[in-house]
């Protein structure tokens, strides 16, 4: 048997603290001009040139203001504040590449859906068929009260707002427009056959989108979508949406079940579980030698900011530390989004108790994700390991300092992934992501994603065969 | 007196027919490829070669559908339809152009100013201080239909969430962040300066914004603002916001008025009337000589689309003329908004009766504006006497086919402006849009604009002297 392909995602912010609280400092970081064009078009082409699949764009709408109840300690470690829309950049990216995807990370919480699939249908016009949508409900409460909420949705609630409007999108995209709607004839006078141009008549219970669709179908139609519910709710959203899913990962074991237990609900959803890739988040630093690899990751690790690690997981996990001695385990907080916040945690060693200080640590380089130091050789087994012993299919790999952490990565592993044949030598002859990283024949969805129920719908009405569903 | 500087925007529209109905028939129109990134990018180009000031893209968000009381029309003759979202088309605009700037259209009626207020921001960052916000109030029941509102609010209250709105904006980009909020210090561990990041504390009437903004500031911080109101409730809106101000013209002595009683009202703001431009959409047919550009006119009218044009007009005013016999006078339809709809046309000729060929006719080419045909002497004369007769200070250019009209233009109209000393060599030493276009010594709103309000406080809490109000 062939060697399972890995699939690698570079993942980015549009903001100088991405995952690294602190890595700011460090005087190899770029990250601080991520308000620059050049710093992305420049990215852009790295990635390209070491055959990543996709850069994938991070978002929140809100400030980690959690940690002592301010978000001060997030504004003196640039976590995630100040930080821009990754929307824009989008386009100016895929001016200066060919194949490279772009997973943009968008709420819906705070969106319409009529507005929204037009840009993501923009995108992916002008991508030629290179956008994912990553779906996110959002979680910071300091997004709602600046949005037009007093509070955020309940949590499953949430997620039934989501299902309806991941629904209205997937009419949009694949019922409103025949593929030969547009036909462009000067004779019969006729730019758009109105015939196969049709309102979506969407009466719901949170959305009304009774009419037809503004934007022409694009190459994708409906943009890959990537989804990161790790809930019980939200992995079946994921199950359900994603046609890759990001996963938190500690160790090897624990992610070993939640592939199984995510590629049984994408069973459960009459899905083929295989045609969902799954990814980790994964921090990869590497040097020529295991020893320079090693000294380098010290070297980062001496750059870490307790405040900026705590500030963040303030606001993953609601939970504010400030008050609890650094160096006293966490166990006693006995509350329900303690125990989920620390879930993560006791997963990775259930035998050790944690205290602030180590879950800081933890947090410092690579967030929630396993941090991997060495040789091209030793990166590679790593990563080789965690996809063989997990059933994951790749990574996004977090930078320590930025660029820096994805050119190392270009210039060493990826040369090394090649030669073992676990990352092409170049881009397949698909043009699109999908056709890239979810394999399919065509630039579509599957006939097995929950989008299809509408492009059936749409072809029953030209009278052509449509695939029966099990 | 040196001759009166003109400025020019080419008037564009993420879609195929956008004021010249029909046109998409001519075999040079190229407006199809509105969905390819290189149209955007070339075009780019162009107009920078061209030293114009702008592109300035429109948007809507709904369909033309009141004609025949269906989308159809729209949809045979590519009135606005297909359409995409003109934000995403920035990015790689400036990535190929230096000095250009960007005027993007986004409706206030549907988005959140604290999203939208950070998309406007990172174009600013991306294009260094190059983006024009043309700020709308949605005028389309289909868009409101589709974004979760039964019908639009009503027309007066439009404006009122619209003044709330751009305050609310105005604090987050004046306000929240002082110029050197962002330190970078490592040695501090100080990347940004808690004390010079500031809550908004935005309690309003529509909007409760209480956070801080997530963006650093822009080099123009407030995008320059662009606006197009023509009711009095709209003059008195864009008088108070707007930097540049579009409006409808027809004949000159009716827009010597318009243009009066718009800088009065801009006075009556507190602001230096002089200091907005104002300008005019207008056609352009350039050829080498007049019998040409006159041949050309002919030959572009004979693409055009009588039905292409009134579902445009029935967009425009609400108003279905398909049941009325085309060689019909309208002046019968005594409704309001028939009345308001046909105003424009009347003003144009008080003396003549109106009939929807006729009406149909006269948008056909370049939509509710003049169409000038003639050599470049002939073209650059008339320039000229409209912006000396009526004070206007520029033009919205519209194209017959695209880019074959703003190519024309820029091979042979602008040079000869550049003769007459009335478009400059190139471009000015201030980079940003608001340097160029408005001439204000550095990136920032003038004292006298609205936005500057929310800077004073700024600049008061640093102890900063403030100026002075009138």
């Amino acid at each position: 048997m062939a060697a399972k392909r890995i699939y690698l995602n570079a993942f980015e912010m549009a903001c100088v603290g991405h995952q690294a609280p602190g890595l700011w400092r460090h005087p190899d970081d770029r990250a601080w001009r991520y308000k620059d064009l050049s710093y992305w078009t420049d990215l852009a082409r790295l990635l390209e040139r070491g055959r990543f699949d996709a850069i994938f764009l991070a978002d929140v709408l809100g400030v980690y203001d959690v940690y002592e109840g301010s978000p001060d300690a997030a504004l003196r470690e640039a976590t995630q504040v100040p930080m821009l829309d990754p929307v824009p950049l989008v386009s100016a990216m895929a001016g200066v590449t060919e194949r490279l995807g772009f997973g943009v990370t968008v709420s819906l919480t705070y969106e319409q859906p009529y507005a929204l699939a037009r840009r993501l249908s923009t995108l992916d016009h002008l991508t030629d068929g290179r956008v994912a949508w990553n779906v996110v409900t959002s979680y910071l409460e300091s997004a709602a009260r600046n949005l037009g909420f007093d509070t955020q949705r309940a949590h499953d609630d949430r997620y039934d707002v989501g299902d309806e409007f991941m629904d209205v999108c997937y009419q949009l995209w694949e019922y409103s427009w025949d593929d030969d709607a547009v036909v462009r004839d000067p004779e019969r006078g006729l730019f758009t056959d109105p015939a196969k141009v049709r309102p979506i008549g969407h009466h719901g219970r949170y959305y009304d989108v009774p009419g037809l669709f503004l934007a022409e179908p694009s190459p994708q139609r409906t943009p890959v979508i990537f989804q990161a519910g790790a809930s019980p709710r939200g992995r079946s959203f994921a199950a359900r949406h994603g046609e890759a899913i990001f996963i938190n990962a500690v160790d090897r074991a624990a992610t070993r079940r939640l592939v199984d237990d995510i590629r049984a609900r994408i069973a459960g959803e009459g899905r083929d579980p295989e045609s969902v890739r799954i990814f980790i988040l994964l921090t990869a630093i590497a040097a020529e030698t295991d020893a320079q690899a090693r000294a380098k990751e010290e070297e980062y690790r001496s750059y870490a900011s307790l405040d900026g690690a705590l500030a963040l997981y303030g606001g993953w996990s609601g939970l504010d530390l400030s008050g609890h001695d650094p160096d006293t385990p966490l166990a006693y907080i006995d509350t329900d989004a303690a125990r989920s916040a620390l879930e993560i945690f006791t997963r990775a060693d259930p035998t050790r108790t944690w205290t602030p200080r180590e879950v800081a640590r933890y947090l410092t380089i690579g967030g929630i994700g396993p941090v991997v130091a060495g040789s091209p050789a030793t990166v590679a087994d790593e990563l080789e390991a965690w996809v063989d012993e997990t059933g994951i299919d790749g990574f996004n790999l977090a930078y320590v300092v930025a660029p820096g952490t994805f050119a190392d990565f270009v210039e060493l592993v990826v040369p090394e992934l090649q030669r073992r044949g676990r990352v092409p030598a170049g881009y397949g002859p698909g043009r699109t992501l999908r056709e890239n990283l979810v394999g399919t024949p065509t630039p579509h969805v599957r006939d097995d994603h929950p989008a299809a129920r509408h492009r059936d719908r749409r072809r029953a009405l030209a009278g052509e065969a449509v695939p029966s569903r099990a």
